[in-house]
């Protein structure tokens, strides 16, 4: 397995990789759910490229960027045991050197939810995720499905700007309780991580109310607001059931949907989702 | 030589070209200037691919998009002669389908000179060409000087976001008399056209007094206001003596500058530029 850390060098590797490359870009402190991307994009491409990068650009000036977990010993051994072949680590200056200016925007779809919760996230994501796609240029690019919105955002750039390259959504990877793997994880204490479970419990109810016929967005809303109420650790941010696509909220749900949410557990604020009639 | 009129074709015809491929974007309405970018791509490469599409999004809702000069029958012609491979002519729709909404925006150097001036044209600008790469995929793309600042913006665009090609700057080509060519040199009438040439004699005269060891930004822009003022079909919109990379303004011409005007003749408002220093 390549380590290499400058873009120069990515470029070089990357004339020496048989096509088509895959490619999992990554913030690092791998979980199982990065290595399942890393897994897939293993056996649907000749070569695989993971990337590990704290990227500051998609957290507001509050947030943990200082303090989201790492761990690059850790992260290249558990990469090295999926067979990547080239691990891309590059420094912020080297992927934003002084006077860079341009931002790639994606307006609609980054306005409501996780854009309306981290303005400038979006922005952040999509420059980052475009820069990426340059350096590597891969055929395929996964990411994991929990992170819904960023996907729609991702999908919908590169199909406005011509990008020539395909997103592979990998389902989300679970603890055995439901939870969502996320490096944002290890924040939790014990009573925390046990409440933490709840983001999923609401998501399974949304899907199971909808399995058995609801359709109204809004009774599923307030079941699911309920049940996260009934937890005290929990801070609800946002409930979401909007068109999977658009993300624009719905009120009956009589197309392809996403149920999603941000909860605050104790300081820790975590997202999740679940794809409802897909 | 090829004529495509969808993306999907143009990738199609993509595969079968001989890298390097060299590309040229154009508005059309083709003149020599745009001529001498293919010929130069022609020399440089194994491929050559120009693109005609007239890029609402970089006029502004009063400018002249509807009026802007198109003749297919006789830019096709004109490619023909000099060997391009295969032309890209999208329609509006081909290239913004309904709910596009991802741009590409370049931040500081698009605030000064034309950016001012056309407010959104240089996202427009940065948009198309970062789709049209991503479609076309060239090892070289080629550009007029005369549109300095586009230029400037582009070289930036494509560094900031790691696009892997070399942009191509190709020197003006001019009438007889200086006049930069462009398209929007047809509005013109009999005297307008004579009093256009005004913008290169600024030009020059900015280019004569900096070889003399002038050194004044201000001196030279007064002097250059002077003639210009000197014109009555002339009206200035601005005249700069700036930093070439940045666009900023100088005080003192201590580096490689740019010189550069707006002017408008009768309706017909025209901009060109100058290296000075370089």
């Amino acid at each position: 397995m390549k380590k290499v850390y400058t873009v120069a060098e990515m470029r070089k590797e990357r004339r020496k990789l048989s096509d088509p490359v895959g490619f999992v870009p990554t913030m690092g402190y791998l979980h199982d759910g990065h290595l399942e991307l890393v897994r897939r994009a293993r056996v649907e491409n000749k070569d695989v490229v993971v990337s590990i990068f704290v990227n500051p650009t998609q957290f507001g000036p509050e947030e943990d960027f200082d303090a989201y977990p790492r761990d690059m010993e850790r992260d290249l051994f558990l990469l090295k045991e999926v067979k990547a072949d080239v691990v891309f680590i590059p420094g912020t200056e080297e992927m934003y050197p002084p006077l860079s200016s341009t931002w790639v925007e994606v307006e609609n779809v980054t306005e409501r939810l996780e854009g309306a919760a981290r303005p400038g996230h979006f922005r952040g994501v999509a420059t980052i995720v475009a820069k990426l796609f340059n350096i590597v240029q891969p055929a395929r690019a996964y990411f994991g499905a929990k992170d819904a919105q960023q996907l729609v955002v991702i999908k919908k750039m590169v199909s406005d700007l011509n990008m020539d390259l395909e997103i592979v959504t990998v389902p989300t990877v679970r603890e055995y309780d439901g939870l969502a793997l996320s490096s944002r994880n290890v924040y939790l204490d014990l009573d925390e991580r046990e409440s933490a479970v709840v983001l999923y419990k609401a998501l399974d109810m949304a899907k199971k109310l909808h399995e058995m016929g609801e359709r109204s967005a809004d009774v599923v809303r307030r079941q699911m607001t309920e049940l996260i109420q009934n937890e005290p650790r929990a801070i609800i941010e946002y409930i979401s059931i909007a068109d999977a696509s658009t993300l624009e909220e719905l009120e009956n749900i009589d197309r392809p949907a996403l149920a999603s949410l941000a909860v605050k557990i104790g300081q820790t604020r975590l997202i999740d989702s679940m794809p409802l009639g897909t």
